[in-house]
């Protein structure tokens, strides 16, 4: 069995190995990113080069080896992870944002040094910031043909080649052709030749396609290009469509394999043609071969974000009915949870398990849309927790648990959190929970006109907590894919302003929280549909709200219900009922009672 | 008497001169901006060149006059004005937001074209706005060294010399040395050897002094370096000072004729010295000069702003009293409104001059702060509405009447706004303004962390207005000085981001409105003190909130009362009570009177 020592010893290893071969070709440095191709939030097993490499396992990092230093830089949440899986006598342990990059290599590069990366993992904007940092000390950035890790690292899991199937009609609603057009017609109102789509997600909407090259995504890795008339170049594994695939792509859609890409961007080069790039998701790789063959480049966000933001009525209803589905399971996993947690059987793994268990019978599951975070006690507070055997803790009596978990189903991506007090919870936590709640109510009734986007609703979230000197460090809500990401743009809820306008037809996560450091986590999380509301006598623009979609009691037991208002309780106590008239017909008698109970108004509380 | 055809007339001339100019020196084209050389929201007579030249009394905009074409572009409070003032045969009325300036000029230059400006009136940042534009023309920029307008206006006014006196300690409670060694301390820290201070309030704040040179703000005009050892070279006209002025000043200030400033930034420039300039109001001269002469150039706001933006210890006891005083003033106006108002004999003007009257005969009293808004029905809908003879109104039966005001005293600067219901209100009129004062209330008695900034707060200013569909195109607050000027940065509450965490001691206004087109207008004005609360317990992060500080009645007639909740009647009430307790003694028994009737608790009204 393979240990902490041991395999700090490998990783010691393994930077050796790294070293040598930069001495051989003559670099003084490597840039390792935790990125694919792509620039998505997964990679696939053969890019987790870092992980490989440091130990690391985050989603979110960087190291770079110099000859005689090496670093990682993570954010905020992963530090401790950091403290954990990486051995500090290999890599300095860095906070990217207090201690930034471009500081560090200021610092630790000598004048002439040469600093290698793979422009197929870099975005030109990293490029300009480590080119700049480079700079400054003298020392320059050196583009590899070849990315080093690969070459030293013997075991390299082959790349992905899960098979693309079809995403229907039913679920889609809208045809791969029609958004050919669609987005074309955006590309020529611009007076483009063409935009190269690097997003996988992206490429996946369009075609009206999925696969599994991802973990808890079903996306299939794969670039594209997409030409102001509407044709699609497409460069995907030969092997990866299933049978039956060419009959379902549109007519449009060229196929290549992936090693025509570069050619095919060369020839956009060379025809001197303007073509638009997203800086988010292309690489420089992407960017210096159209450059160097001569094409005008265009950055500006991928066209298919904002239209595939605005899901069609066939995709708001699959997101409807696969939450019924996804709401019955988890009543089920709360009910048990009651009956469990108290006699103290239940730990965090357990509890995880009992839950997928529970959505595994639903219809169209297809997996899990992330990793379910369980976090019992101060496990909760932690935000990105992810329970290990080594810090697997059993629900005790007094704790609070949250669970933040979700499923892709065929018809749509589900996200909700719930926060459960393991028999009597504390005066504090009552009070934090509820002004979460009123929080959460504030963005689930909140109406406001066309043209507001989340940044300006954000506050009312944060509002009852702000009221108590309380603050949550994360955004209040984010883009929801129709069986696609969990996590999907541009729309978002967010302290962070440029936001783009919320518009009817979008899904986004409404989910304030408040964590006590070493003692209890609570998050409410449910999805949300932007819609158009009936607009008021002497309404002077549209007027939008939510429905709210994911379907779940919120646990009474923590709410205080003199700190609620009447528009608050009647929010909740109407939530409740639609909860219990909705899943009730799906369970079986000892869980509707459950529910029943666990939805009585507040006023009988 | 000039009419307005007299007026179109001359303004032909000018225009007709001004081009004759420019063909003689060899310029296609010449931009005149409403500014003078420190970019200020006022400039004297001397810099109304955009006034004079097309007849435009609005306070921004600019114009472009090239051989055949010439155009004048202002914001979208400003169409009608221009529509009235601005000959349109002359000059093409230009909305500058859906006209920009820079298509514009890219549609209207020609091919080798040279478009002169003047760079003592012009930021970097527009230089590089008309210089891109201009160049995707083939045309180019041409600074010239005097204003063509000064060239062909015969009887300009002269420059203003009005007299600096001392603004004391009592006032300032804050040496001129302690402020010029704290912000040289920011300079140092920086690594730059000076900042240069074009902007002239940050001057009169940094040296305790106050002037008149420019309307409704007691700013003198002047340059100032500071040195990173806190040594100021204060360029002004020998003329200004007053007597007794020199004792008053900080040893550190050295005085210089305006003339020496030039010589002062190319001597910086010589030692190669690194230099800060504030790109909102250094022009382009300034960077020219420095940049030429070989300064290192570090862009960047005046370290004066955020300091002054914190009010000290005697300053906010001078606004508080300044506010009682205004208060007592308003209160009179108030009640003679009501008495007199509803006989049909009160016009826009005459309600003006009366408040002005009330005010005038306050201790402290140096003028108004602004011109006064004084709009009755659909006046009040125009959110910069100035009355003139040919728009005056009688406060007619029936209408709301809306008045926003302010005045200068020694010890403070006060903006208020009320709004006021002449005869009986309609139902639409009630249930806007109740909305707009819920949301005046969410931003009085709003608590929230230490790093809260006013964009996040604007929200619920607006909620309630959202939720009808309704909202206001405007910030709801802005920065006050303390008798300096009463709009000042950083500081704000307003939708668009970047704006500056709130701190304890900085002064905002608090002006949420509702503008319905052709109709009425509503506006609930008052200013706020951000300061510390108590935190709750638990609390992590410091709380803030704010203390109102203006004082006087908001009209209960126009409340619907059963749209407000517990929380928001408790706050109205226990702002009247005070209002009332702290005003009734400066106020003759009848005004007195009518002011325990006004401020009575709502229950009971």
């Amino acid at each position: 069995m393979s240990t902490a020592v041991d395999l700090h010893r490998e990783v010691a290893g393994r930077v050796a190995r790294l070293r040598t071969l930069m001495a051989d070709i003559g670099l003084d440095g490597f840039i390792v990113p935790r990125a694919d191709e792509h620039q998505g939030e997964y990679v696939p097993p053969s890019a987790e080069r870092l992980s490989w490499l440091s130990g690391f396992t985050g989603s979110a990092g960087m190291a770079i080896v110099l000859r005689e230093r090496a670093a990682i830089f993570t954010d905020g949440r992963y530090i401790l992870q950091v403290r954990d899986e990486v051995p500090a006598n290999v890599f300095e342990h860095c906070h990217g944002v207090k201690q930034p990059v471009s500081e560090w290599l200021f610092a630790a590069l000598n004048d002439g040094d040469k600093l290698g990366f793979d422009p197929k993992l870099t975005t030109p904007g990293q490029v300009a910031c480590y080119r700049q940092a480079a700079g400054c000390a003298g020392a320059c950035l050196i583009a590899v043909a070849e990315n080093l890790v690969d070459c030293v690292w013997p075991d390299r899991p082959a790349r992905p080649t899960a098979p693309i199937v079809p995403h229907g009609m039913t679920f889609t609603g809208r045809s791969s052709s029609a958004k050919c057009r669609s987005v074309a017609g955006k590309i020529r109102a611009e007076g483009q030749a063409a935009m190269v789509i690097a997003a996988p997600d992206c490429i996946a909407w369009l075609l009206n396609v999925r696969g599994g090259d991802l973990a808890y995504t079903p996306q299939p890795l794969s670039f594209a290009i997409l030409h102001d008339g509407g044709r699609v170049d497409w460069f995907v594994e030969p092997s990866k469509p299933s049978d039956g695939l060419a009959a379902h792509l549109n007519s449009d859609v060229v196929c290549h394999p992936p090693d025509a890409f570069a050619a095919s961007l060369t020839a956009l080069g060379a025809a001197g043609k303007t073509v638009r790039i997203d800086p988010d998701s292309a690489s420089e790789w992407i960017r210096k071969t159209l450059a160097e063959a001569g094409a005008r480049l265009v950055f500006g966000p991928d066209f298919c974000l904002a239209e595939r933001a605005v899901k069609t009525e066939a995709e708001i209803q699959g997101m409807r009915n696969a939450h019924v589905r996804d709401g019955a399971a988890l009543v089920r996993f709360l009910a048990w949870l009651d009956a469990e947690a108290p006699g103290g059987a239940v730990s965090e793994i357990v509890a995880a398990d009992y839950l997928e268990g529970c959505r595994r019978g639903e219809a169209y599951f297809r997996g899990l849309s992330f990793s379910t975070i369980s976090g019992a006690g101060p496990n909760g507070a932690i935000v990105h927790y992810r329970v290990t055997s080594a810090t697997d803790r059993v629900l005790g009596n007094g704790e609070l648990y949250l669970v933040d978990s979700g499923a892709q189903y065929l018809d749509g991506t589900t996200d909700v959190t719930r926060t459960v007090p393991i028999g009597v919870p504390g005066d504090d936590m009552r009070d934090a929970f509820t002004r979460v709640l009123k929080g959460h109510i504030a963005i689930a009734d909140a109406r406001f006109p066309a043209g507001i986007n989340g940044s300006q609703l954000d506050p009312f979230a944060r509002r009852h907590l702000w009221e108590a000197g309380l603050d949550y460090d994360h955004g209040t809500g984010h883009g929801v894919g129709s069986y696609l990401g969990v996590h999907e743009g541009p729309q978002r809820i967010a302290k962070a302003a440029g936001a783009v306008p919320l518009q009817a037809g979008m899904v986004v996560s409404n989910e304030p929280g408040y964590y006590k450091t070493g003692a209890f986590g609570i998050r409410i999380e449910n999805l949300v549909l932007v819609k158009q509301l009936e607009p008021p006598q002497g309404a002077e623009q549209a007027l939008l709200g939510f429905e709210t979609l994911t379907l779940a009691p919120i646990d009474r037991r923590l709410i205080v219900v003199d700190m609620l208002e009447d528009r608050e309780r009647a929010w909740l106590d109407a939530y409740h009922l639609r909860v219990r008239e909705t899943l009730s017909g799906a369970l079986d008698s000892g869980v509707a009672d459950w529910l029943a109970t666990a939805t009585e108004p507040l006023g009988t509380g």
